[in-house]
């Protein structure tokens, strides 16, 4: 399921029957927390077992690597430059906050309850070996930062409010990197939060379409953004075709 | 602007010309926050002053009404009873947030800055006394709660999962109601909070579909939640004929 994804399709292995799902979650924690719920007890109503379930969309990338140089003065350095680039798929080992430790704070009653956003590792694992057979985008594991915020929260500077210095964001960023994230979205601790809760295996692909040390906006055209968009779906419909035992796509169709 | 709708429409008058625009802005403070950046930034390039901003959409009641009794025993005692229907228009003075305080808590790169909540209070009344002339629906002024969780945020007893009994739930939303909250939805603290800090008169106009107090689900028909959602709708229009000097709706069309 994605921000954007409506496409439901259908499995079929020897010894059982499975059906998936795309569903659009909206934006934000709240909208993905409503239709969780709600998929969760459709699930448990019709007796699903052993349930994966995917979160794949979108995100802004913390692509740096550090490098280490020895310049003229003979002194080593250690300096920050882009690194992976804009459009590689981002598969989440843990989902953090914007303190960059993995909680998800759960409001019940009032009463603040902290809850746990590991994701299952070997689902990670298994959706990079996958990875590896579609060779045209980098893919890596990585901690999702995830926010409440698109503007403030994820430290851009162009939103209709801005209280801090475009050094302060780089700062805040770069702490981000320093702690693992490799991303930013909206929606990924709740999701790990409540997978994790009601057993569900669960795992977050998404594309990074942009590298925020580069900059806040969007600039890639409409038909790369589309391109990058189809990635995360095209690494998940692999993955299902190898969990079904099936070929790669194209040599085996139903 | 609401959840659902998208209804764009013009107005004018002798001196000016005003624009209004309807726009959804999906569930939860995540992606309200989100429309309401990219509308302030497109007010602003626009040049648009003295803007003034409703919030219209649904909500889960608090119409508990206190009643004291003396029964035979002689001694008076207070009890709670279910007062204005499902179907009620609560116009909001102040949101507060799951602990019933005035405050936003945004977070900026990492940090927990509190924004107040307060709405424009002659802009309330002024909408209260306009639902005077709509004698069909009750209408009233009072605190609506934000969360950001529908399920268990909410004290919803219906969710994948929930923690507590039915007895918290009702002592919760007792307080709730004892501070002041008259209704419930996701997205008030954080558009009182951005509107007044950019400088927008802003209200909040929301249609209570159920009663908290009897249950958790909705069990009105179709029909009668349609007629629901157009309340504020037909609010709101009231109000701008009002604003713009015209009679009552069905007298002087455009």
């Amino acid at each position: 399921m994605g921000t954007g994804q409506h496409s439901p399709w259908r499995m079929e292995t020897g010894q059982c029957q499975q059906w998936g799902a795309g569903s659009q979650h909206g934006m934000g924690i709240p909208s993905i927390s409503i239709m969780l719920h709600e998929l969760i007890k459709l699930l448990h109503h019709a007796k699903c077992r052993d349930v994966t379930i995917i979160r794949i969309g979108t995100s802004g990338g913390l692509v740096w690597q550090q490098v280490t140089g020895v310049p003229s003065s003979g002194l080593a350095s250690v300096s920050l430059c882009p690194g992976i680039e804009a459009g590689s798929v981002v598969i989440t080992d843990t989902a953090v906050d914007s303190s960059f430790q993995p909680r998800f704070e759960q409001v019940v009653l009032g009463e603040v309850v902290v809850r746990s956003t590991e994701l299952d590792k070997d689902l990670a694992e298994e959706l990079l070996a996958c990875s590896r057979e579609i060779a045209d985008f980098p893919t890596l594991i990585g901690h999702t930062m995830c926010t409440y915020d698109f503007y403030e929260g994820q430290g851009r500077l162009d939103g209709a409010l801005c209280s801090f210095s475009s050094e302060k964001k780089l700062e805040y960023l770069r702490r981000a990197y320093d702690a693992g994230v490799r991303n930013i979205e909206m929606e990924s601790t709740a999701f790990a939060a409540l997978c994790g809760l009601c057993g569900l295996k669960a795992a977050v692909v998404c594309v990074a379409l942009l590298d925020r040390l580069e900059g806040d906006q969007i600039r890639a055209s409409h038909e790369v953004l589309w391109e990058y968009q189809q990635r995360p779906q095209r690494l998940i419909a692999a993955f299902i075709r190898q969990r079904l035992g099936l070929g790669p796509a194209g040599r085996s169709q139903h």
